[in-house]
């Protein structure tokens, strides 16, 4: 399928490959494409595109932004979001106090509901934020499965994410029921972020034992 | 030792025989002993102290009342958690606007800190909020290890809990440093709530898998 992956930090540029390689018709969506091909290091042959333009015609809308970025960004997209499931991946993350980081959402509300609400017409499931992006693409990295989580108030958009993660390796996937779930997931950040200074990787993820 | 469990929820009411079972002195703390034992169902041998005296001469405080409450009653046990160690097992939950829950504490702040900071002569240690009282004190509840987590200030009092953790059956602890940690220990809740509410069950805990 045709997927727009929005953002070209080290999220976007880990998805946008690994989706290729899965057969994807894969475009990046970046503020300035020329800006972003002439930074060190920038060797992904995906197409670029403006963020106006990059959603065109895409059947998956990856928020690959950082998280207090992502409002802004999509409001650029805008009217491409329209009908398209958009698979939110970002983390409202506050560091500007230190660690640990707190969110810049309120207790009672999360990024990915604040993005279905300014995009009603859009299918919004937030997954996979609650790993590292080398984890994302490659849940292999830690030993035995792990979980990870899939939130949202559309059945069918949460059915597209959950093939792409099957097909990305993820057999431990946990549906949380409505998009109210990502409060949860994004809260999990602040420990995680302990986990990674405590263990001294990111290679690490919980699995949920019954 | 002697320890002190403050709150006869079913919290207090788990963990104050485990605790006597592993040979400990233990004594309950509540309000108005008369009330909690007239209490319809209420079998507990154990010595039963309003919160003013329980925690005199133990030398681990269990901080196992209500999220909402544990302030007001650390208040009333005032000076007698001058260098005791203070377990902290409570969540500062908030479901008056129904789920998933909310916390009363924002962002940048845990019940843990706001204990420590009403007590500065006690060392608080934030522990075994992740899971669901059961299986505080009988892990094998769920297949294999899972992990718990200590976060506190003072190293020693950090000790005194681990080896508490150790008797109750917890192999994989991780000692995430400062109390600040308590922050992302307290903002798993709502996932786990979530969880429970998925799952159907209360017995379940996350494995930190690398």
């Amino acid at each position: 399928m045709r997927i727009a992956v929005l953002g070209t930090g080290m999220v976007g540029q880990t998805l946008a490959p690994a989706f290729a390689r899965l057969g994807h018709d894969v475009v990046l969506g970046t503020r300035d494409p020329a800006v972003t091909r002439a930074r060190d290091g920038w060797d992904l042959e995906l197409p670029l595109r403006p963020f106006e333009e990059a959603a065109d015609g895409a059947e998956l809308v990856v928020n690959a932004t950082d998280g207090r970025a992502s409002l802004d960004v999509l409001a650029r997209v805008g009217a491409a979001l329209r009908g398209r499931v958009l698979l939110d991946v970002a983390n409202p993350l506050d560091f500007s106090r230190g660690l640990p980081p707190s969110l810049t959402t309120p207790g009672d509300d999360s990024l990915a509901e604040q993005i279905q609400r300014a995009h009603p017409e859009s299918r919004v499931v937030k997954s996979l934020n609650t790993v590292n992006c080398k984890l994302m693409v490659d849940p292999s990295r830690v030993s035995g499965d792990s979980t990870v989580f899939v939130a949202g108030d559309d059945p069918e958009a949460k059915a597209v994410v959950r093939d792409l993660l099957g097909a990305l390796g993820w057999r431990d996937v946990i549906d949380l029921g409505a998009l109210s779930a990502a409060r949860g997931l994004e809260m999990w950040l602040p420990l995680w972020v302990g986990l990674m200074s405590t263990l001294g990787t990111t290679d690490f993820n919980l699995r949920v034992v019954r």
